[in-house]
C-alpha cells in the first residue's frame, strides 16, 4: 500500500510526501507526479511525527475515574487492585483496544506498555495496527515461590509468538525494588542482557519509595539498580522523581533512558521531575502518561502541556521545558527508545506521522506549530495517523470504533 | 424559539430537556410530550452545566504561541507590548470572536474579559451569542494625565450603548496596584458602588507583586486593596497566589471572589494558588484561563486538570482539588460570580448547558461523569452548546466559523 499526501505544510513548506510500500518516507519533494493506492489532500494540514507514549498500562483504561482524589495507598488497595484481580485476557484485549483508539485520536502510534496478559495485549496492538514494547513484569513480593513461578512464566513469555514483529517488540520490566526481590532482578537483567531486550523500570517514583530503600539497602534505588548491574543503555526508568546528583551521575554514566509521567506524578503528589536539570545535563528523557487510573487519559497531548509546566515551577525558571524540548520527548526521543528509525519527517525513515487541521481554532495563529502543539492542541486537531505507512486513521475516522466502545461499555458495567 | 432535548443522560437518569422562549429550562422529565422549534436526540449524549470563564484577555488569542518559554519581562516588552500597540477595534474585534469560537467549542458559554476597545468586544461577544462581563481597565502607570484620562474615558465606558443587555454586563477593573495610581482606584472603587457594578482586580500574581506593594505601601496587595475599600462581595481577585493569613482572613471577611488561573500561574512560574487552604476556608472560588499568549488556550477543560493538579502539588495532598469542587468553581460558581442565575440543570434555571459525546473514548467507561470531565476529557467530547437557550454549537457546528478564522488568519499574517 502507498500512500500520496498533497500539498502538506512540513515545516515552512507546502510539498507532497509519498510513502512507499516498505512503509517509510520514501519522496518528500514539491508536486510529485506518483501513482499511489491512497490519495490524501494535505490542503490546510500540517505533517507532524507522531507522539510514541513510553510508559503507560494501557488496558487500565477501563479503570478511568475511579477512585480519584484519593491517596495512593487507598487508591490502590480499594479501587484498583481489587478490580484488576476479575482482570481475564478478554478484558485486558478489550482495555488495551480502548486505549489504542485513545492514543490514535491523540496522535499516538507506539507506546511501552507494562501489565498482565501478553498474548492479549500483542493481539489487541497486533489489530489496531500499532507499535509497541510489551513487557513481561517481574514482581515476586520477595516470596520464594513467586520468584520461582516468575522465572518460569519469563521462559513462557519469550517463546510466545508474537504476532506483528515488524510493529511489536518485547521488553522486560522490574516493577519497583520495594516489590521484586534481588534475585529476580537479576535474572531479569540477565534475561534482558542475553535476548537483547530492553529494561523498563519503575524507579525514585515516591519520596517513600527511596527512604525504604536507603533503609533496606543503605543506597538509593538509581545505587541499587546499578548494583545489580541493571543500568545500561538497554534501561528504561519510569517516573524518576527522586533523583540526587549522585543517582543523576549514575544515570548519565551508563545512558540510561528517563520517561517522565506528569499528571500522574502530580495526580499522586509523587513530586516533580527535574526536566531542566536532567535535560541540560544531557540525560535521555521520552514522555509517558502512565495509565489512565492516575491521569485519565492517554493523551500525549495533555501530557506535553504538562511536562512543559511541571519543568517550569519545579525549577522555578519559565523557560524550562521548552516547548521545543518537550515535542522532542514525545516524538524523536520516544522513537529511539523504542529502536525505531522514525519520529521525524524525512526520506527514508519510517513513515509515522500526523495529519493536524490548520483549521482547528487551537492552532490558529500558527506562528510556532510546535508551541501550538505544546501548549494549545487536543485531540480535535489531529485529523489523520499514520503508522508504518498505513492509516490508522483518516478524516478522524478508525475502522472498528464503535465494536471497541460497545466492548468497553459492557465490561465496564461489570466493573462498576 | 424552544428546544426540546430527548432521552439526554442527566445525573443517574434518561429524561427529555425542554428549554422555553424565555431561555430558561421550563420542564425536565421523562417522555415529555411538548412541540419545539428545534428537537435534539440526547441519544448516547449526557446533559452539564456549561463553563464561565472567570478571567481572561480574550483578543490575546491573536497572540496565542508567540514568546513562550521566556521571562515574564522580556516576555511582555519583546512579544506582547509591540504588537498590542498595533491593536484596534477590528483586530480586538476578530480576536475576540477566534477566543469565543475556541470557547464555544470547548464548551464555555460566558466569560470575565479584561482587555481595551470594549465597543468592539461587546459588538463581538453579541455576535457570538455568549455571555460575558466586560471590563473597562483602570491603569494609569502613576502619570496624573492618565489617571485624568481613564477618569474621563471610564465616563465614556459607562454610558457605552450595551448592544445586549441580557448578556452582557458592565465591570470596571482595576489592573494591579503596582500600575494603578491610589487615586484612580479609589476612583474605580466609588464608580463601581455608585452603579453597582463588579470590580475585577489582577492581585497578589508573583511574589515581586508582594515585595514591591510590602516596600511602597507598607503592606500586602490585599490590605492596601482593604484600605481603598476596594474588597466587597463585588470584588473578583484574579490569580491571588502570593497570599499569607492575613489576607486571606480579609478576603473571607469581605466575601471576596477569587479566580485562579492554573495554567498561566506554571507557566510564567508565577507559582501556585493555594486551593484547598482557600476552599476549606470557605472562600470563594472560580476558575479562569488567563488569556491566550500565556496559556496558550482558553480551554476550561484545560484548565480544571491543571486546577486540580495544581491544587495537589501545592498543597502535598492528593485529595486536595477533588474533581466535584473544581466543577463547581468551573460551572456554578463561575455562574454566580457573573450575576447569573444559571451553572446547573434545574427547572426555572438559564439555559446554559453542553451536550457531551458518551461515544467519545475520553469519556470511555463513564463510572463518573464529573471526573471524566476534569481529567480526561478535552474540546473533542462537546457536541452541542447552549447559551440563554439559543443553539451556539450544534453537532460541532458552530456558524460563521470559516469566516472568523479566514480574518484571524490574515490578520496574524501582519503580526507575526
Amino acid at each position: 500500500m502507498t500512500i500520496l499526501i498533497k500539498n502538506v505544510l512540513l515545516g515552512q513548506n507546502h510539498l507532497d510526501v509519498f510513502i512507499g510500500g516498505d512503509g517509510r518516507f520514501s519522496r518528500i519533494a514539491p508536486n510529485l507526479d506518483l501513482a499511489a493506492d491512497t490519495i490524501i489532500d494535505g490542503t490546510d494540514k500540517a505533517i507532524l511525527p507522531a507522539f510514541y507514549n513510553l510508559h503507560t498500562h494501557a488496558a487500565m483504561s477501563l479503570l478511568r475515574g475511579l477512585g480519584d482524589d484519593k491517596e495512593l495507598f487507598s487508591w490502590l488497595s480499594q479501587d484498583i487492585w481489587p478490580r484488576e484481580e476479575t482482570f481475564d485476557d478478554e478484558i485486558i484485549y478489550w482495555g488495551t483496544k480502548l486505549a489504542a483508539l485513545e492514543m490514535i485520536r491523540s496522535g499516538t502510534v507506539g507506546f511501552s506498555d507494562m501489565y498482565f496478559e501478553q498474548k492479549a495485549i500483542m493481539q489487541a496492538i497486533c489489530e489496531m495496527g500499532m507499535r509497541a514494547a510489551v513487557s513481561f513484569v517481574e514482581m515476586d513480593l520477595f516470596e520464594p515461590d513467586k520468584t520461582k513461578a516468575k522465572k518460569e512464566d519469563t521462559e513462557k513469555f519469550l517463546t510466545l509468538e508474537n504476532p506483528c514483529p515488524e510493529r511489536i517488540s518485547k521488553f522486560l520490566a522490574v516493577h519497583a525494588v520495594y516489590t521484586t526481590s534481588e534475585e529476580l532482578i537479576r535474572f531479569a537483567v540477565e534475561t534482558a542482557e542475553r535476548h537483547n531486550m530492553k529494561l523498563h523500570i519503575h524507579a525514585c517514583e515516591t519520596r517513600k519509595e527511596v527512604d525504604d530503600c536507603l533503609a533496606a539497602h543503605g543506597c538509593t534505588p538509581i545505587a541499587y539498580l546499578e548494583k545489580l548491574g541493571a543500568l545500561s543503555p538497554r534501561t528504561i526508568l519510569a517516573h524518576a522523581v527522586h533523583l540526587d546528583d549522585r543517582d543523576i551521575e549514575i544515570i548519565l554514566k551508563h545512558g540510561v533512558t528517563l520517561c517522565t509521567n506528569p499528571a500522574s506524578n502530580l495526580k499522586l503528589c509523587s513530586g516533580a521531575f527535574m526536566f531542566k536539570k536532567l535535560w541540560d545535563k544531557g540525560a535521555f528523557i521520552t514522555l509517558g502518561t502512565d495509565g489512565s487510573a492516575s491521569n485519565n487519559n492517554v493523551s500525549m497531548l495533555d501530557e506535553m502541556k504538562l511536562a512543559a509546566l511541571s519543568a517550569k515551577i519545579q525549577s522555578g525558571d519559565p523557560t524550562a521545558g521548552s516547548a521545543g524540548q518537550i515535542f522532542q520527548a514525545a516524538t524523536k526521543n520516544g522513537a529511539a527508545a523504542l529502536g525505531l528509525d522514525a519520529g521525524v519527517i524525512a526520506e527514508g525513515k519510517l513513515a509515522d506521522c500526523l495529519l493536524v487541521d490548520l483549521n482547528n481554532p487551537l492552532l490558529v495563529p500558527n506562528y510556532n506549530l510546535i508551541s501550538n502543539m505544546v501548549y494549545s492542541a487536543d485531540s480535535s486537531v489531529i485529523d489523520t495517523v499514520i503508522c508504518n505507512g498505513r492509516l490508522l486513521m483518516l478524516g478522524k475516522k478508525i475502522d472498528g470504533e464503535e465494536e471497541i466502545l460497545r466492548q468497553a461499555k459492557k465490561i465496564a458495567a461489570k466493573l462498576a
